[in-house]
Protein backbone atom coordinates (compact mmCIF):
# COMPACT_ATOMS: atom_id res chain seq x y z
CA UNK A 1 0.00 0.00 0.00
CA UNK A 2 1.34 3.18 -0.86
CA UNK A 3 0.18 5.05 2.55
CA UNK A 4 0.33 8.90 2.65
CA UNK A 5 2.33 10.24 5.45
CA UNK A 6 1.73 8.61 8.89
CA UNK A 7 2.46 10.10 12.12
CA UNK A 8 3.53 7.91 15.12
CA UNK A 9 2.03 8.57 18.60
CA UNK A 10 3.33 6.10 21.63
CA UNK A 11 2.45 8.13 24.65
CA UNK A 12 -1.03 8.61 26.49
CA UNK A 13 0.62 12.14 28.19
CA UNK A 14 0.22 12.89 23.88
CA UNK A 15 -1.56 16.48 24.61
CA UNK A 16 -3.99 15.25 21.04
CA UNK A 17 -3.83 11.47 22.42
CA UNK A 18 -5.91 13.56 25.62
CA UNK A 19 -8.31 15.50 23.39
CA UNK A 20 -9.34 11.93 21.67
CA UNK A 21 -9.83 10.17 24.82
CA UNK A 22 -12.19 13.44 25.91
CA UNK A 23 -14.27 13.10 22.69
CA UNK A 24 -14.91 9.66 22.92
CA UNK A 25 -15.70 9.37 26.50
CA UNK A 26 -17.02 12.70 28.11
CA UNK A 27 -20.34 13.40 26.36
CA UNK A 28 -19.50 16.88 26.41
CA UNK A 29 -16.62 17.26 24.94
CA UNK A 30 -17.16 17.93 21.34
CA UNK A 31 -18.62 21.35 22.00
CA UNK A 32 -15.62 22.47 24.03
CA UNK A 33 -13.47 20.98 21.02
CA UNK A 34 -15.73 21.96 18.18
CA UNK A 35 -14.68 18.39 16.49
CA UNK A 36 -16.26 14.86 17.22
CA UNK A 37 -14.90 11.46 16.80
CA UNK A 38 -16.16 8.63 14.99
CA UNK A 39 -14.76 4.73 16.17
CA UNK A 40 -15.03 1.91 13.88
CA UNK A 41 -14.34 1.39 10.29
CA UNK A 42 -18.11 0.70 9.17
CA UNK A 43 -19.09 4.28 10.79
CA UNK A 44 -15.83 5.47 8.74
CA UNK A 45 -17.10 4.11 6.19
CA UNK A 46 -20.18 5.71 5.88
CA UNK A 47 -18.97 9.23 6.27
CA UNK A 48 -16.81 8.84 3.11
CA UNK A 49 -19.77 7.80 1.51
CA UNK A 50 -21.24 10.76 2.25
CA UNK A 51 -18.53 12.67 1.12
CA UNK A 52 -17.25 13.63 4.44
CA UNK A 53 -13.75 14.15 4.62
CA UNK A 54 -11.97 13.87 8.49
CA UNK A 55 -9.61 15.79 9.68
CA UNK A 56 -7.80 13.26 11.82
CA UNK A 57 -7.44 9.50 11.00
CA UNK A 58 -6.67 7.12 14.09
CA UNK A 59 -5.39 3.43 13.21
CA UNK A 60 -4.46 0.77 15.86
CA UNK A 61 -1.13 -0.25 14.57
CA UNK A 62 -2.52 -3.95 14.08
CA UNK A 63 -5.40 -2.60 11.66
CA UNK A 64 -2.82 -0.36 9.48
CA UNK A 65 -2.03 -2.67 7.42
CA UNK A 66 -5.07 -4.27 6.51
CA UNK A 67 -7.12 -0.81 6.29
CA UNK A 68 -8.27 0.01 3.08
CA UNK A 69 -6.37 2.70 1.61
CA UNK A 70 -9.54 5.01 0.88
CA UNK A 71 -9.45 5.52 4.67
CA UNK A 72 -6.02 6.32 5.11
CA UNK A 73 -6.53 8.78 1.83
CA UNK A 74 -9.25 10.17 3.46
CA UNK A 75 -7.54 12.72 6.32
CA UNK A 76 -5.80 15.57 6.26
CA UNK A 77 -3.58 13.88 9.17
CA UNK A 78 -3.21 10.35 9.77
CA UNK A 79 -1.80 9.20 13.21
CA UNK A 80 -0.41 5.64 13.98
CA UNK A 81 -1.26 4.16 17.97
CA UNK A 82 -0.01 1.00 19.51
CA UNK A 83 -3.12 -0.98 20.05
CA UNK A 84 -3.05 -0.95 23.69
CA UNK A 85 -3.45 3.06 23.37
CA UNK A 86 -6.21 2.81 21.34
CA UNK A 87 -8.51 0.90 22.89
CA UNK A 88 -7.86 3.49 25.88
CA UNK A 89 -9.17 6.22 23.50
CA UNK A 90 -11.99 4.26 22.71
CA UNK A 91 -15.13 4.32 24.35
CA UNK A 92 -16.35 1.28 23.60
CA UNK A 93 -16.49 -2.11 25.53
CA UNK A 94 -14.88 -3.62 22.38
CA UNK A 95 -12.91 -1.43 20.68
CA UNK A 96 -13.27 -1.04 17.25
CA UNK A 97 -9.66 -0.54 15.29
CA UNK A 98 -10.19 3.25 13.48
CA UNK A 99 -11.58 6.42 13.84
CA UNK A 100 -11.89 9.91 12.26
CA UNK A 101 -11.83 13.38 13.99
CA UNK A 102 -14.35 15.75 11.92
CA UNK A 103 -14.93 19.03 12.51
CA UNK A 104 -18.69 19.99 14.08
CA UNK A 105 -20.82 21.22 11.51
CA UNK A 106 -21.62 24.90 11.55
CA UNK A 107 -24.98 25.88 12.19
CA UNK A 108 -27.39 26.37 9.21
CA UNK A 109 -29.99 27.74 10.54
CA UNK A 110 -33.47 25.96 10.81
CA UNK A 111 -35.28 25.15 7.69
CA UNK A 112 -38.65 25.90 7.90
CA UNK A 113 -41.40 23.73 6.14
CA UNK A 114 -39.55 19.99 6.35
CA UNK A 115 -40.50 16.51 7.48
CA UNK A 116 -38.30 17.33 10.93
CA UNK A 117 -38.25 15.11 14.07
CA UNK A 118 -38.14 16.60 17.47
CA UNK A 119 -36.39 15.27 20.63
CA UNK A 120 -37.77 16.10 23.96
CA UNK A 121 -35.23 15.21 26.59
CA UNK A 122 -34.46 11.44 25.20
CA UNK A 123 -32.17 10.51 27.40
CA UNK A 124 -30.40 6.92 26.18
CA UNK A 125 -27.68 7.65 23.76
CA UNK A 126 -28.83 4.23 21.88
CA UNK A 127 -32.32 5.41 21.46
CA UNK A 128 -31.25 8.53 20.29
CA UNK A 129 -28.96 6.89 17.13
CA UNK A 130 -31.42 4.65 16.54
CA UNK A 131 -34.10 7.50 16.26
CA UNK A 132 -31.21 9.72 13.71
CA UNK A 133 -31.33 6.28 11.95
CA UNK A 134 -34.56 5.64 11.31
CA UNK A 135 -35.25 9.39 10.56
CA UNK A 136 -32.80 9.44 7.96
CA UNK A 137 -34.15 6.17 6.08
CA UNK A 138 -37.67 8.11 6.10
CA UNK A 139 -36.57 11.03 4.65
CA UNK A 140 -36.46 13.38 7.46
CA UNK A 141 -34.48 16.46 6.33
CA UNK A 142 -33.64 17.77 10.47
CA UNK A 143 -33.93 16.51 13.58
CA UNK A 144 -33.83 19.22 16.74
CA UNK A 145 -32.98 17.93 20.19
CA UNK A 146 -34.22 20.12 22.78
CA UNK A 147 -32.14 20.21 25.87
CA UNK A 148 -31.56 17.34 28.31
CA UNK A 149 -31.50 14.75 24.86
CA UNK A 150 -28.51 13.09 24.86
CA UNK A 151 -25.22 14.63 23.04
CA UNK A 152 -25.87 13.80 19.64
CA UNK A 153 -22.19 14.36 18.64
CA UNK A 154 -21.38 11.71 21.55
CA UNK A 155 -19.56 8.55 19.77
CA UNK A 156 -22.50 6.30 21.70
CA UNK A 157 -25.13 8.23 19.31
CA UNK A 158 -22.58 8.13 16.85
CA UNK A 159 -21.96 4.90 16.79
CA UNK A 160 -26.28 3.88 17.05
CA UNK A 161 -27.13 6.23 14.02
CA UNK A 162 -24.87 4.32 11.96
CA UNK A 163 -23.89 7.41 9.29
CA UNK A 164 -27.51 8.57 9.64
CA UNK A 165 -25.91 11.83 11.12
CA UNK A 166 -24.06 12.73 7.58
CA UNK A 167 -27.67 12.87 5.76
CA UNK A 168 -29.20 15.03 8.72
CA UNK A 169 -29.69 18.63 9.79
CA UNK A 170 -28.84 18.51 13.17
CA UNK A 171 -29.86 21.13 15.84
CA UNK A 172 -29.12 21.08 19.63
CA UNK A 173 -29.86 23.27 23.02
CA UNK A 174 -33.36 23.98 21.42
CA UNK A 175 -35.87 24.81 23.99
CA UNK A 176 -39.76 24.21 23.17
CA UNK A 177 -39.74 28.18 23.14
CA UNK A 178 -37.36 28.42 20.16
CA UNK A 179 -39.69 26.33 17.48
CA UNK A 180 -41.81 29.54 15.88
CA UNK A 181 -39.09 29.42 12.81
CA UNK A 182 -40.32 25.51 12.41
CA UNK A 183 -43.32 26.62 10.64
CA UNK A 184 -44.79 22.93 10.59
CA UNK A 185 -47.65 21.25 12.51
CA UNK A 186 -46.18 19.51 15.49
CA UNK A 187 -47.48 15.76 15.96
CA UNK A 188 -47.57 14.34 19.57
CA UNK A 189 -47.69 10.78 20.56
CA UNK A 190 -49.94 10.08 23.75
CA UNK A 191 -50.66 6.63 25.36
CA UNK A 192 -53.84 7.84 26.41
CA UNK A 193 -55.27 10.67 23.61
CA UNK A 194 -56.00 11.27 19.95
CA UNK A 195 -56.58 9.22 16.75
CA UNK A 196 -54.80 5.80 16.76
CA UNK A 197 -51.58 5.87 14.23
CA UNK A 198 -53.07 2.96 11.75
CA UNK A 199 -56.25 5.08 11.26
CA UNK A 200 -55.11 8.62 10.86
CA UNK A 201 -52.08 6.92 8.44
CA UNK A 202 -55.38 5.55 6.05
CA UNK A 203 -57.62 8.24 6.35
CA UNK A 204 -54.53 11.05 5.43
CA UNK A 205 -55.02 12.71 9.40
CA UNK A 206 -51.09 12.82 9.78
CA UNK A 207 -50.01 16.31 8.12
CA UNK A 208 -47.02 16.01 5.68
CA UNK A 209 -44.54 17.53 6.33
CA UNK A 210 -44.95 17.82 9.88
CA UNK A 211 -42.42 17.99 13.08
CA UNK A 212 -43.06 14.58 15.38
CA UNK A 213 -42.32 15.02 18.76
CA UNK A 214 -40.40 11.52 20.52
CA UNK A 215 -40.26 12.15 24.31
CA UNK A 216 -38.10 11.24 27.24
CA UNK A 217 -38.58 7.40 28.40
CA UNK A 218 -40.09 7.35 31.35
CA UNK A 219 -41.92 10.88 31.42
CA UNK A 220 -42.70 11.47 27.58
CA UNK A 221 -43.32 14.65 25.93
CA UNK A 222 -43.34 17.62 28.43
CA UNK A 223 -46.57 19.20 29.25
CA UNK A 224 -46.32 22.67 26.99
CA UNK A 225 -44.97 20.55 23.83
CA UNK A 226 -48.48 18.79 24.46
CA UNK A 227 -50.22 22.30 23.96
CA UNK A 228 -48.27 23.25 21.26
CA UNK A 229 -49.42 19.89 19.10
CA UNK A 230 -51.71 20.46 16.36
CA UNK A 231 -52.60 16.53 16.17
CA UNK A 232 -51.94 13.58 19.14
CA UNK A 233 -51.97 10.30 17.87
CA UNK A 234 -52.07 6.96 19.81
CA UNK A 235 -50.28 3.66 18.96
CA UNK A 236 -52.58 0.60 19.54
CA UNK A 237 -50.77 -2.31 21.76
CA UNK A 238 -53.35 -4.83 21.37
CA UNK A 239 -50.66 -6.92 23.53
CA UNK A 240 -51.32 -4.81 26.85
CA UNK A 241 -50.35 -2.02 29.25
CA UNK A 242 -46.74 -2.50 27.70
CA UNK A 243 -45.02 1.01 26.14
CA UNK A 244 -42.95 0.95 23.70
CA UNK A 245 -39.78 1.66 23.22
CA UNK A 246 -39.42 5.44 22.33
CA UNK A 247 -37.12 4.42 19.15
CA UNK A 248 -39.44 1.29 18.51
CA UNK A 249 -42.34 4.37 18.60
CA UNK A 250 -40.06 6.81 16.36
CA UNK A 251 -40.10 4.36 13.87
CA UNK A 252 -42.94 3.33 13.61
CA UNK A 253 -44.91 6.93 13.35
CA UNK A 254 -42.14 8.13 10.82
CA UNK A 255 -43.01 4.85 9.09
CA UNK A 256 -46.56 5.86 8.67
CA UNK A 257 -45.73 9.30 7.74
CA UNK A 258 -43.40 8.45 4.78
CA UNK A 259 -45.74 5.85 3.55
CA UNK A 260 -48.63 8.69 3.53
CA UNK A 261 -46.58 10.85 1.44
CA UNK A 262 -47.52 10.88 -2.40
CA UNK A 263 -44.34 9.37 -4.03
CA UNK A 264 -44.56 6.34 -1.55
CA UNK A 265 -48.37 5.73 -1.23
CA UNK A 266 -49.60 2.61 -3.28
CA UNK B 1 -40.62 -1.80 57.71
CA UNK B 2 -41.61 -4.64 59.38
CA UNK B 3 -38.93 -6.65 57.04
CA UNK B 4 -38.76 -10.41 56.49
CA UNK B 5 -35.58 -12.05 57.62
CA UNK B 6 -32.70 -11.06 55.98
CA UNK B 7 -29.59 -12.43 55.59
CA UNK B 8 -25.83 -10.14 55.53
CA UNK B 9 -23.16 -11.44 53.05
CA UNK B 10 -20.04 -9.10 52.45
CA UNK B 11 -17.67 -11.41 51.28
CA UNK B 12 -16.97 -11.23 47.49
CA UNK B 13 -15.66 -14.73 47.91
CA UNK B 14 -19.53 -16.22 49.33
CA UNK B 15 -20.26 -19.12 46.71
CA UNK B 16 -23.73 -17.15 45.87
CA UNK B 17 -22.10 -14.25 45.49
CA UNK B 18 -19.60 -14.95 42.57
CA UNK B 19 -22.59 -17.42 41.36
CA UNK B 20 -24.44 -13.87 40.67
CA UNK B 21 -21.70 -12.56 39.52
CA UNK B 22 -21.38 -14.68 36.96
CA UNK B 23 -25.65 -14.80 36.22
CA UNK B 24 -25.25 -10.64 35.67
CA UNK B 25 -21.82 -10.90 33.72
CA UNK B 26 -21.62 -14.06 31.82
CA UNK B 27 -24.06 -14.66 28.90
CA UNK B 28 -23.99 -18.37 29.52
CA UNK B 29 -24.02 -18.69 32.83
CA UNK B 30 -28.25 -18.69 33.64
CA UNK B 31 -28.39 -22.09 31.67
CA UNK B 32 -25.77 -23.73 33.94
CA UNK B 33 -26.77 -22.34 36.85
CA UNK B 34 -30.88 -22.90 35.56
CA UNK B 35 -31.53 -19.72 37.31
CA UNK B 36 -31.46 -15.74 35.92
CA UNK B 37 -30.62 -12.59 37.32
CA UNK B 38 -33.37 -9.73 37.03
CA UNK B 39 -31.47 -6.20 38.09
CA UNK B 40 -33.26 -2.78 38.69
CA UNK B 41 -36.33 -1.88 40.83
CA UNK B 42 -38.12 -1.01 37.73
CA UNK B 43 -37.54 -4.39 36.28
CA UNK B 44 -38.32 -6.37 39.33
CA UNK B 45 -41.60 -4.43 40.00
CA UNK B 46 -42.60 -5.43 36.57
CA UNK B 47 -41.73 -9.08 37.26
CA UNK B 48 -44.42 -8.72 40.38
CA UNK B 49 -47.08 -6.73 38.49
CA UNK B 50 -47.11 -10.17 36.23
CA UNK B 51 -47.67 -12.60 39.28
CA UNK B 52 -43.86 -13.97 39.46
CA UNK B 53 -42.21 -14.88 42.48
CA UNK B 54 -38.25 -14.68 42.95
CA UNK B 55 -36.52 -17.26 44.89
CA UNK B 56 -33.64 -14.82 46.15
CA UNK B 57 -33.88 -11.13 46.14
CA UNK B 58 -30.48 -9.07 46.80
CA UNK B 59 -30.24 -5.47 47.78
CA UNK B 60 -27.46 -2.85 48.40
CA UNK B 61 -27.48 -1.29 51.77
CA UNK B 62 -28.24 1.45 51.19
CA UNK B 63 -31.20 1.13 48.95
CA UNK B 64 -32.95 -1.12 51.69
CA UNK B 65 -34.30 1.75 53.86
CA UNK B 66 -36.10 2.99 50.41
CA UNK B 67 -37.29 -0.52 49.04
CA UNK B 68 -41.21 -0.61 49.22
CA UNK B 69 -42.31 -3.28 51.55
CA UNK B 70 -43.23 -5.20 48.29
CA UNK B 71 -39.90 -5.86 46.85
CA UNK B 72 -38.80 -7.20 50.57
CA UNK B 73 -42.01 -9.86 51.08
CA UNK B 74 -41.60 -11.38 47.48
CA UNK B 75 -38.71 -13.53 47.71
CA UNK B 76 -38.24 -16.47 49.64
CA UNK B 77 -34.90 -15.56 50.62
CA UNK B 78 -33.58 -12.35 51.11
CA UNK B 79 -29.55 -10.74 50.92
CA UNK B 80 -28.42 -7.81 51.69
CA UNK B 81 -24.93 -6.75 50.44
CA UNK B 82 -22.52 -4.16 51.04
CA UNK B 83 -23.07 -1.54 48.02
CA UNK B 84 -19.78 -1.87 46.71
CA UNK B 85 -20.56 -5.44 46.54
CA UNK B 86 -23.35 -4.95 44.70
CA UNK B 87 -21.82 -2.76 42.07
CA UNK B 88 -19.37 -5.75 41.49
CA UNK B 89 -22.32 -7.99 41.38
CA UNK B 90 -24.04 -5.76 38.85
CA UNK B 91 -23.09 -5.55 35.11
CA UNK B 92 -24.23 -2.03 34.03
CA UNK B 93 -22.76 0.78 33.67
CA UNK B 94 -24.87 2.55 36.20
CA UNK B 95 -25.47 -0.27 38.80
CA UNK B 96 -28.90 -0.68 40.23
CA UNK B 97 -29.80 -1.04 43.75
CA UNK B 98 -31.64 -4.34 43.81
CA UNK B 99 -31.99 -7.21 42.02
CA UNK B 100 -33.96 -10.61 41.95
CA UNK B 101 -33.19 -14.32 40.96
CA UNK B 102 -36.10 -16.31 39.50
CA UNK B 103 -35.67 -19.71 38.14
CA UNK B 104 -35.36 -20.24 34.80
CA UNK B 105 -39.04 -21.57 33.29
CA UNK B 106 -39.48 -24.77 31.96
CA UNK B 107 -39.64 -25.12 28.08
CA UNK B 108 -43.38 -25.69 27.57
CA UNK B 109 -43.09 -26.88 23.56
CA UNK B 110 -43.81 -24.73 20.94
CA UNK B 111 -47.44 -23.37 20.56
CA UNK B 112 -48.62 -24.08 17.36
CA UNK B 113 -50.69 -21.42 15.36
CA UNK B 114 -50.06 -18.39 17.29
CA UNK B 115 -48.39 -14.68 16.69
CA UNK B 116 -44.93 -15.80 16.94
CA UNK B 117 -41.66 -14.15 16.20
CA UNK B 118 -38.23 -15.69 15.45
CA UNK B 119 -34.64 -13.96 15.98
CA UNK B 120 -32.64 -15.94 13.20
CA UNK B 121 -28.77 -14.55 14.84
CA UNK B 122 -29.79 -11.37 15.84
CA UNK B 123 -26.50 -10.42 17.88
CA UNK B 124 -27.05 -7.35 19.72
CA UNK B 125 -28.44 -7.67 23.37
CA UNK B 126 -30.24 -3.77 23.15
CA UNK B 127 -32.42 -5.01 19.65
CA UNK B 128 -33.48 -8.59 21.27
CA UNK B 129 -34.78 -7.05 24.14
CA UNK B 130 -36.12 -3.49 22.28
CA UNK B 131 -37.91 -6.73 19.79
CA UNK B 132 -38.85 -8.80 22.99
CA UNK B 133 -40.63 -5.42 23.82
CA UNK B 134 -42.31 -4.58 20.62
CA UNK B 135 -43.86 -8.43 20.50
CA UNK B 136 -45.30 -8.12 23.82
CA UNK B 137 -46.85 -4.72 22.98
CA UNK B 138 -48.11 -6.12 19.56
CA UNK B 139 -50.29 -9.02 21.00
CA UNK B 140 -47.13 -11.87 19.72
CA UNK B 141 -47.42 -14.65 21.88
CA UNK B 142 -44.22 -16.59 21.98
CA UNK B 143 -40.48 -16.02 20.31
CA UNK B 144 -37.80 -18.32 18.92
CA UNK B 145 -34.16 -17.48 19.29
CA UNK B 146 -32.22 -19.40 16.51
CA UNK B 147 -28.98 -20.61 17.97
CA UNK B 148 -26.43 -17.56 17.29
CA UNK B 149 -29.34 -15.24 18.62
CA UNK B 150 -28.32 -12.91 22.05
CA UNK B 151 -29.30 -14.64 25.25
CA UNK B 152 -32.61 -14.35 26.23
CA UNK B 153 -32.41 -14.42 29.73
CA UNK B 154 -29.40 -12.42 29.84
CA UNK B 155 -29.05 -9.27 31.99
CA UNK B 156 -29.05 -7.05 28.83
CA UNK B 157 -31.64 -8.42 26.86
CA UNK B 158 -33.64 -8.60 30.91
CA UNK B 159 -32.98 -4.59 31.03
CA UNK B 160 -34.10 -4.03 27.37
CA UNK B 161 -36.70 -5.83 27.58
CA UNK B 162 -38.34 -4.02 30.08
CA UNK B 163 -40.38 -6.85 31.40
CA UNK B 164 -41.94 -8.43 28.16
CA UNK B 165 -40.02 -11.52 28.90
CA UNK B 166 -42.95 -12.62 31.67
CA UNK B 167 -45.67 -11.69 29.15
CA UNK B 168 -43.74 -14.36 26.30
CA UNK B 169 -43.04 -17.78 25.60
CA UNK B 170 -39.58 -17.90 24.73
CA UNK B 171 -37.42 -20.70 23.33
CA UNK B 172 -33.84 -20.69 22.58
CA UNK B 173 -31.74 -22.90 20.69
CA UNK B 174 -33.90 -23.74 17.75
CA UNK B 175 -32.86 -23.99 14.51
CA UNK B 176 -34.57 -23.31 11.12
CA UNK B 177 -34.77 -27.27 11.08
CA UNK B 178 -37.00 -27.62 14.28
CA UNK B 179 -39.77 -24.99 12.77
CA UNK B 180 -42.33 -27.65 11.92
CA UNK B 181 -44.51 -27.54 15.10
CA UNK B 182 -45.39 -23.91 14.17
CA UNK B 183 -47.90 -24.74 11.64
CA UNK B 184 -47.78 -20.75 10.52
CA UNK B 185 -47.11 -18.76 7.49
CA UNK B 186 -43.33 -17.68 7.44
CA UNK B 187 -43.05 -13.97 6.88
CA UNK B 188 -39.50 -12.45 5.94
CA UNK B 189 -38.60 -8.60 5.55
CA UNK B 190 -36.01 -8.49 2.56
CA UNK B 191 -33.82 -5.15 1.40
CA UNK B 192 -35.36 -6.10 -2.34
CA UNK B 193 -37.58 -8.15 -3.00
CA UNK B 194 -42.00 -8.87 -2.02
CA UNK B 195 -44.98 -6.08 -1.63
CA UNK B 196 -44.42 -3.13 0.40
CA UNK B 197 -45.31 -3.50 4.39
CA UNK B 198 -47.76 -0.47 4.68
CA UNK B 199 -49.49 -2.02 1.26
CA UNK B 200 -49.71 -5.29 2.09
CA UNK B 201 -51.41 -4.49 5.74
CA UNK B 202 -53.81 -2.44 3.70
CA UNK B 203 -54.60 -4.86 1.09
CA UNK B 204 -54.88 -7.55 4.04
CA UNK B 205 -51.70 -9.25 2.41
CA UNK B 206 -50.30 -10.20 5.67
CA UNK B 207 -51.09 -13.41 7.03
CA UNK B 208 -52.86 -13.72 10.80
CA UNK B 209 -51.41 -15.32 12.45
CA UNK B 210 -47.87 -15.41 11.31
CA UNK B 211 -44.49 -16.08 12.28
CA UNK B 212 -42.21 -12.71 11.30
CA UNK B 213 -38.63 -13.30 11.12
CA UNK B 214 -35.64 -11.01 12.12
CA UNK B 215 -32.17 -11.44 11.18
CA UNK B 216 -28.78 -10.64 11.88
CA UNK B 217 -27.62 -7.09 11.94
CA UNK B 218 -25.44 -7.41 9.05
CA UNK B 219 -26.43 -10.15 7.30
CA UNK B 220 -30.08 -10.33 7.03
CA UNK B 221 -31.80 -13.70 7.49
CA UNK B 222 -30.25 -17.01 6.43
CA UNK B 223 -30.99 -18.65 3.01
CA UNK B 224 -32.82 -21.20 4.52
CA UNK B 225 -35.87 -19.41 6.09
CA UNK B 226 -35.48 -16.99 3.13
CA UNK B 227 -36.71 -20.06 1.29
CA UNK B 228 -39.49 -21.46 3.59
CA UNK B 229 -40.86 -17.97 3.83
CA UNK B 230 -44.64 -18.19 1.93
CA UNK B 231 -44.35 -13.57 1.86
CA UNK B 232 -41.67 -11.78 1.55
CA UNK B 233 -41.93 -7.93 2.46
CA UNK B 234 -39.76 -4.96 1.96
CA UNK B 235 -39.59 -1.72 4.08
CA UNK B 236 -40.39 1.64 2.09
CA UNK B 237 -37.23 3.81 2.54
CA UNK B 238 -37.69 7.00 1.06
CA UNK B 239 -34.51 8.58 2.22
CA UNK B 240 -32.03 6.46 0.29
CA UNK B 241 -30.55 3.57 0.83
CA UNK B 242 -30.24 3.22 4.21
CA UNK B 243 -30.91 0.25 6.50
CA UNK B 244 -32.80 -0.02 9.38
CA UNK B 245 -31.71 -1.06 13.05
CA UNK B 246 -33.28 -4.57 13.38
CA UNK B 247 -35.21 -3.32 16.44
CA UNK B 248 -37.19 -0.30 14.07
CA UNK B 249 -37.71 -3.01 11.53
CA UNK B 250 -39.38 -5.04 14.06
CA UNK B 251 -41.33 -2.52 15.71
CA UNK B 252 -42.95 -1.49 12.04
CA UNK B 253 -43.84 -5.04 11.14
CA UNK B 254 -45.58 -6.04 14.33
CA UNK B 255 -47.16 -2.98 14.59
CA UNK B 256 -48.49 -3.48 10.91
CA UNK B 257 -49.24 -7.18 11.63
CA UNK B 258 -51.25 -5.86 14.92
CA UNK B 259 -53.40 -3.15 13.23
CA UNK B 260 -54.50 -5.23 10.27
CA UNK B 261 -55.70 -7.89 13.50
CA UNK B 262 -59.64 -7.74 13.32
CA UNK B 263 -59.68 -6.54 16.74
CA UNK B 264 -57.39 -3.30 16.20
CA UNK B 265 -58.77 -2.47 12.66
CA UNK B 266 -60.66 0.80 12.28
Amino acid sequence: MNAPSMLRISSRDNALIKDLRRLSQENGAYRKQQRYWAEGDHLCRAALVRGMRPDIAVFAESFLSAARTEYVQAATKNIVVPDALFHEISGLESPASMGYVFALPRDQGLKPGVATVILDRVQDAGNVGSILRSASAFGVEQVLALKGTAALWGSKVLRAGMGAHWGLRLFEGFTFANLDGLDLPIVVTSSHRGEFLHVAQYTNQLPNPCAWVFGHEGQGVCTELEAMARVHIRIAQPGGEESLNVGAAAAICLHASASQAPSVRA
